[in-house]
């Protein structure tokens, strides 16, 4: 393609880093702008040909944007903005919450629809690449089961859920997938397995100074939902130890599906995705990014409305053409 | 989906049966017909409610037929059939001659075109599963290599090569991955490797009585392309033996893409997507019949055609609604 595709970063944070960096990758794809809720000034970033501009002023740069990527969280951040910005921009998120995806989806097509929009929701690796091949596990082998392990890796979620306890400075919490229950999944056995056989919730917590940490202890382990199902051993260690040892940023996870094939007799078969990660911001954002490039093209073609993994061709994620795609990587 | 779709078999070798038995799971889906060169009634299959018909007799059944399956070998079956069948059916094949791709591509898409028909050519695992593998890895991860590794399983074109050979009663050759190799790929570390680095093969040869073995595995070694660039262990075994430990078709393998992201401090990505088969053809035929399902609602929807894995959203591969994935596996 001719043309340099134009983004704009909604939000920098660590996710937003990661885009600036994925972007710096792409050649025909340019950072145009990185757009903030602080001010302007105060932030420095790395692409020199790039504008920091204002939240507000968004919208007056609606022409300079082919792709807005949307570096939110999906708490709080993406359910408001991304229905706003899906009348301005072509857009692509890491929405995550499974339980309101629907209702999400469902309101960012209609203003994507309203406004000749294409915007992708969803995107990053779970959901996302985790989704995908869920989906084609699940098509491909219909007698069969599958499994997703996610770790060693940091879950934010976890880490700020126990930041809130009174008396908790600073926390990190690893999810790390149970060993032998690996081993017994990618067997082709597939075995039953309940929470706590699947994953185990590794806690380093900073105590305030003179906090009862036998209280912290019992408080997160018997948070519902977070902890309370898992085996969860917990260190306390001081501010020094957290900041040296546990602030990057490492990630990954699997998905396995197991299955038979056959009529009389019958056929274990076994699929596996998996990654590993130094960086997990980095890689949501290196996906979002090549989901920018689709959107983009999507867009041309006068595809509009909301787009998830499932909706969208892969060939459309490479800076390749078809005839080239087919002849070297089919 | 209300409708069922029928679909016909043509070609009844061990992909045929793969795809008779992976439909014999489908809910949605149900085998209409099985098509052979044979005298019909000579061949019996495993579904009750199909029927057996002459390959001459195709076309007349063509109204019965949703999707017709392509169960013919790339060599000469593929290349003079698919653009036959695709005047009249919607088709699936697993064509795997990379090379001649994009001939193929371009003239299986014209006679479909021509007669409203949808396509799904070069479908299975590699190409396939793979292909899809390789162009998502590099979209994402594009400062980076990947890594393709097959085995441990049995290559059927390198077991018949050794067939050929003056003596040889019988043979199979598994092609195995080297282990080291694969470690060192998984580390992320992304070393450059020779072929013979990749992959050793594994020959076990039935001699026809009083043939000089000495010879014939000469002959084996010094064969160009199959074995020349390989380390090529040979088994000289007995008849008995080859049939009692070799006739088995397990296969996999595994695509590896590593990758960095980073501005300033880069990170080491690997993705990995593996396959451990205990049937090689009847998990070929499982995707086939899913791009099956694919390739008729493309064609409802009016998009015809050649398609591959690269052109397919993959929600068309599931029998599931788009908002049931959406909501359960996304």
């Amino acid at each position: 393609m001719a043309e340099t595709i134009r983004v704009g970063i909604m939000g920098y944070g660590n996710l937003g880093k990661g885009v600036e960096a994925s972007l710096s990758q792409m050649p025909d794809m340019q950072l145009a702008a990185v757009f903030t809720r602080r001010a302007p000034h105060t932030i420095s970033i790395q692409t020199q040909t790039a504008r920091v501009l204002h939240v507000d002023d968004a919208e007056e740069h609606a022409e300079q944007i082919d792709v807005m990527v949307l570096c939110g969280g999906s708490a709080t951040d993406l359910p408001e903005q991304a229905p706003v910005y899906a009348s301005m921009f072509n857009t692509v998120d890491s929405y995550d919450t499974h339980a309101k995806i629907l209702d999400y989806h469902r309101e960012v097509d209609k203003v994507a629809r309203a406004n000749g929009k294409t915007c992708a929701v969803g995107i990053g690796w779970d959901p996302g690449l985790f989704s995908m091949m869920r989906v084609v596990g699940e098509a491909v082998l219909p007698h069969g089961r599958d499994y997703t392990f996610w770790g060693r890796g940091v879950s934010q979620g976890h880490s700020d859920a126990i930041r809130r306890i009174k008396g908790v400075k600073d926390a990190v919490q690893y999810t790390v997938p149970v060993q032998t229950a690996v081993e017994c999944v990618r067997s082709g056995q597939m075995p039953e397995l309940k929470t706590r056989e699947k994953h185990i919730r590794e806690c380093y917590v900073v105590a305030e100074e003179g906090e009862d940490t036998e209280r912290i202890a019992y408080e997160i382990r018997s948070m519902p939902n977070y902890f309370a199902d898992y085996d969860t051993p917990i260190s306390f260690i001081t501010e020094d130890e957290l900041i040296r040892e546990h602030k990057a940023m490492p990630h990954g996870g699997f998905v396995i599906r197991c299955g038979q094939t056959g009529m009389s007799e019958m056929h274990r078969q076994v699929m596996e995705f998996a990654l590993r990660l130094e960086s997990n911001p980095e890689f949501t954002s290196s996906v979002m990014v090549a989901y920018a490039r689709a959107v983009y093209r999507l867009n041309l073609q006068g595809e509009i409305g909301a787009r998830t993994v499932l909706d969208i061709p892969l060939h459309l994620l490479s800076p390749r053409a078809p005839e080239e795609l087919l002849k070297s990587m089919l």
